[in-house]
């Protein structure tokens, strides 16, 4: 089959990639649409080794298995379901698992890819495959709210507007917190103030380099995607606030280390999150996905649409559907 | 009066610094006994650029004031109680604080100081002068009990066990936690071995580099006072664990910043405690603190002191009574 594959001379389109087999406990899905994420271009700069079909982020139809003949979107955390951390209620960190796209495991940008049946949701008629592709990404900023327990009085900054700074901040704001949008890029922001749901925008270079506590913010979201975002969430974050790390870089990062103490910040980390909500906001129209969309790439032009997705553009999707 | 004054040219003992002032709202306490503490290395180390009479852990007399002629020691934090965070129960992170023998306010390593009768704490007759003065260090490892929310199941990693580390370990194995106290030095781990409470201990070097997910810590509390607590810390605890960060060190850190977004790390800053519960715990004799002294000189001495306390010994006493 046709699919975009990652190998050590990097990504390549292929059209002599291996059907996914039937496995007990999986379906087979029909990639109906993709969308390439931060992720995926960090796995191309080397990122967990990962050489395989990338993709992570999908809608499709199951063409096997107790869901058959329905859309579908699935997590992509593949865990063993018998170890300590499963049974903890941890699968997403399951030491044993494979994560789709991303590590042992070949992913969505392809015509076909194999799901664990435990790990497909099925998508609401009215969530068309545009929007029903942003499960994974809208997910993930709704585990912020599983994370921390907010009251939805919160003043939050999330920095970068990207494609996952712009949900993370639809998200937070459907709850009530007053969100300020950071980035460099000013067409991102706009995106967000078009919204016209309160969501407060500001340029980075605009921020105060120190400030009064009282002007800081409870919360600060880093979804620059660089190391440099926690030393300037630590900047506008107030004593005892919150800092929710999204950025994954394989590079290491310089943190000064007294303000953390002194001040007595939270640091966590975020990665994915659950489904339900995501998929229940996409049909109720409550977080807009539609504006996030920059191109919509054939999959035979895959390494086209990852190269866009890196120059700066918002979600590039992916069509596996023969052209 | 006589005291131990840092300047520029580091600390030095005087015999002709001022007495403290009377101030409204303040009293002034006779020092009966202080310690020397990680902090007052860091400071004479450039750390906050403390210029001033140093010492912030004490028990003294009250002279005047609504304690007068009760045995008192006092928080260390001296805040304005008219800002936002002061209104928000956050006067410890007062933007407009000193902090005695750190920030803008004359400290301990003296005859007499000058202390908030807010922050004064009566000492009970059978808590004596060699152990009421642990009272600060041991409310900063009680802090520990007021931020995260602990059943007193969890499996705890401290690392250093110094003079903070071994406090926090014995807090943390006083209400129930499976506490392993690691330190690179075997006569410190000792020290807790013998008080024969259940603490396990190992040494740094005999840790495993690397493991599977089942013997990680939930929480590692790192009170290394050194750079290299937290990446070590990040490789001891399980996904979704706390990090305790009881280190202040002015330099910055290195830190895997992948591995805290993968496995969902929490890392939380940590500072000053409750006073109470340090006072009550050594009424009742729940935690030992006489096995850290490790030395007692006199004020005029008390230079030697500090470089005592910098060769790794445990805890330094300074006698400020006229010899
Ligand atoms: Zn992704
Ligand atoms: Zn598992
Ligand atoms: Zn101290
Ligand atoms: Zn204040």
């Amino acid at each position: 089959m046709r699919a975009l594959f990652l190998s050590e001379s990097g990504p390549e389109f292929r059209i002599d990639c291996h059907e996914p087999d039937e496995t007990s406990g999986e379906s087979i899905v029909k990639v109906d649409l993709a969308g390439v994420c931060e992720t995926d271009l960090q796995l191309i700069r080397g990122y967990m080794n990962f050489s395989g079909i990338l993709g992570h982020e999908f809608v499709g139809t199951a063409e096997t298995g107790p869901l058959a003949g329905q859309r579908v979107c699935g997590e992509l955390n593949c865990s063993c379901g018998d170890c300590d951390l499963c049974g903890r209620g941890m699968a997403n960190h399951c030491p044993h698992r494979t994560v789709i796209g991303i590590l042992g495991r070949n992913g969505a940008f392809a015509e076909r890819l194999s799901v664990p049946n435990a790990n497909l949701h099925r998508i609401p008629d009215e969530v068309e495959d545009e929007r029903a592709v942003f499960v994974e990404p809208l997910a993930a900023a709704f585990r912020i709210l599983e994370q921390l327990r907010l009251d939805g009085n919160e003043r939050v900054v999330v920095l970068g507007s990207g494609r996952l700074g712009n949900l993370c901040a639809q998200v937070l704001n459907s709850i009530g917190c007053h969100v300020t949008a950071v980035d460099k890029h000013s067409e991102k922001l706009q995106l967000l103030s078009e919204l016209d749901r309160g969501i407060s925008v500001a340029m980075l270079d605009d921020l105060p380099h120190a400030g009064h506590s009282e002007n800081k913010a409870d919360i600060v979201v880093d979804c620059t995607g660089s190391p440099t975002g926690l030393p300037t969430a630590l900047r506008l974050v107030r004593p005892r606030g919150t800092i929710v790390l999204k950025t994954t870089v394989a590079a290491e990062t310089q943190m000064p280390h007294a303000s953390i103490v002194i001040d007595e910040i939270s640091i966590i980390g975020s990665r994915c999150g659950p489904f339900a909500p995501a998929i229940e906001a996409l049909a109720q129209g409550s977080i807009d996905v539609r504006s996030l969309i920059s191109a919509r790439y054939q999959l035979d032009d895959g390494v086209e649409a990852i190269e866009a997705a890196g120059q700066n553009a918002l979600k590039v999707l992916i069509d596996p559907k023969p052209g």
